[in-house]
């Protein structure tokens, strides 16, 4: 196949654009989607100072390379969860990927904060991975409130949103369907939240570390089973391969005519937010689930001791 | 398995309802399905005088004789689209199976309303099975009004009305999605539309005809490719069988909670429909579909001769 830009000799072919690309056009087709998806859906300003969630993976280290490039004022966040196995080279390929693209980069370990996820894995019943996922959304919106960011951005990619989409549809659940989409406008307690991969899929970030030799790390975590996720995934193989672009057109139709029919129910309840008695961050309950997780770990350490 | 209500041998098994039943008890199941749409979805009133689209099916056949049985007021209409190989074989089963069960029958000849429909496939561009769809509601709900009927009662599955609910859901359509269910209120011009088998899959409509000796045709049409739908039913077949259960609740909780989103839009865009010029039956342009399809094989007819 030829490249659909120039007529050299193709290296990535997309059959859900009807396109196929050289190294160079693949370059210059990854961030036309990215500006695009930025200025459709008016993720980012330029005098925005952003926060990157950066767990090292494909996906959110191609975001913060093509977001420096576009001229983004950009800074990492990495969350160290302790987890063995996956952690410690997670965060080694953050650190090596911020130092030689220039990018500044923090680090925060959920263990100094008292919750060292294989601790926190041990002594709670719910599944972890839920447990997890709030730990992290907990910290990467406090620490961009406190470090005076306007936007937090996410690496999350089309397959990302679409299972997640698609699990939402499943159930019809309006409170989060109403909520979903590559934009959360801020409100109180909670810094804008943005997800400007939201138009490349898994296999164009993948192909964009290939080619752009950017090394990430791509240990699964040991504690994730992800079935369901997983499960979707793979339906939404069948249909794209059925249907070349269904994905992008399913995603895009929802946000158009989709989302505003749910919108109504999503405000009234983030409306029954209150601040966390404890931290004040907003929480639906008087004290908000990673307070409550902290006392708890802390009150079973001193049992022990 | 032994059946889930009296213990004896189980005939059939239905995973979705983490049950199984002997031959009785699984007539009682579905009776109690059917009982249980018409009465949660209000569907119909003991005083109804119901028009049962028969296509000669196992759907269409298997609403009749429950519904007949539930003691309402039912009469078969068949509509005859003089297609060869299968529409001789589905009038013949209607016919016996209304002689038979005692339902009063009619049949309706589209080529006697100027519309044989391997002619009409012979004579458009668009896809037949799109005009043939929509001549057969015409004449169905045209008959279903003159005869002062007062709903029109037709066989769709659980597994049709998800299969199109999927196919809804994927674009996004809001006319269709808040127009998309098991019940379709009068309107001017339009005679109330029920689908008192939405709680029922396919395998469970064929178990009945099976059990019960129903004679039904199973000749497919020769024109319909039907290639995106049965892709869509195979897709849920994985699902369903992934997750037991799901088709169900997927299709309920739209009802609940994503139809009421979409509502106002389809109510917007039937205000938008006006009288035929030549028919009199409501429609969007100045004259029906259906009137200028014959109009349009008159035309020809005539040009011809």
């Amino acid at each position: 196949m030829k490249c659909t830009r120039c007529r050299k000799v193709a290296e990535v072919t997309l059959p859900s654009h009807h396109s196929g690309f050289c190294r160079e056009c693949y370059f210059v087709f990854f961030r036309n989607q990215v500006s695009r998806a930025i200025e459709k859906q008016k993720l980012l300003a330029r005098e925005d100072r952003i926060l990157i969630a950066l767990s090292g993976g494909k996906d959110s280290l191609s975001l913060a390379w093509q977001l420096k490039e576009l001229g983004y004022d950009v800074t990492g966040l990495h969350v160290d969860l302790g987890i063995p196995e996956s952690s410690g080279p997670s965060r080694a390929a953050t650190e090596r990927f911020c130092s030689s693209a220039g990018i500044p980069l923090h680090v925060l370990e959920t263990a100094q904060q008292g919750l060292p996820i294989p601790e926190v894995k041990r002594r709670i019943k719910r599944p972890i991975c839920s447990v997890c996922g709030s730990i992290k959304r907990y910290f990467f919106n406090r620490f961009a409130l406190e470090g005076g960011y306007t936007a937090l951005a996410t690496g999350h990619n089309l397959n990302d949103e679409v299972a997640r989409l698609f699990s939402n549809v499943l159930s019809w659940d309006e409170g989060y369907l109403g909520d979903q989409g590559p934009l959360l406008l801020p409100r109180e307690g909670f810094v804008r939240k943005v997800k400007p991969l939201f138009r490349v899929t898994e296999f164009e970030t993948a192909a964009f570390c290939f080619l752009r030799g950017i090394e990430h790390a791509s240990a699964p975590c040991p504690y994730s089973t992800g079935a369901t996720f997983t499960f979707y995934k793979t339906l939404w193989e069948t249909l794209e391969s059925e249907q070349p672009g269904r994905r992008i057109s399913f995603y895009e139709n929802f946000l158009k005519r989709g989302k505003p029919a749910f919108n109504a129910v999503s405000c009234e309840r983030k409306d029954a937010l209150t601040p966390c008695a404890s931290c004040g961050y907003p929480t639906s309950l008087e004290v908000c689930s990673v307070c409550r997780l902290r006392e708890h770990m802390s009150a079973e350490e001193k049992g022990r001791g």
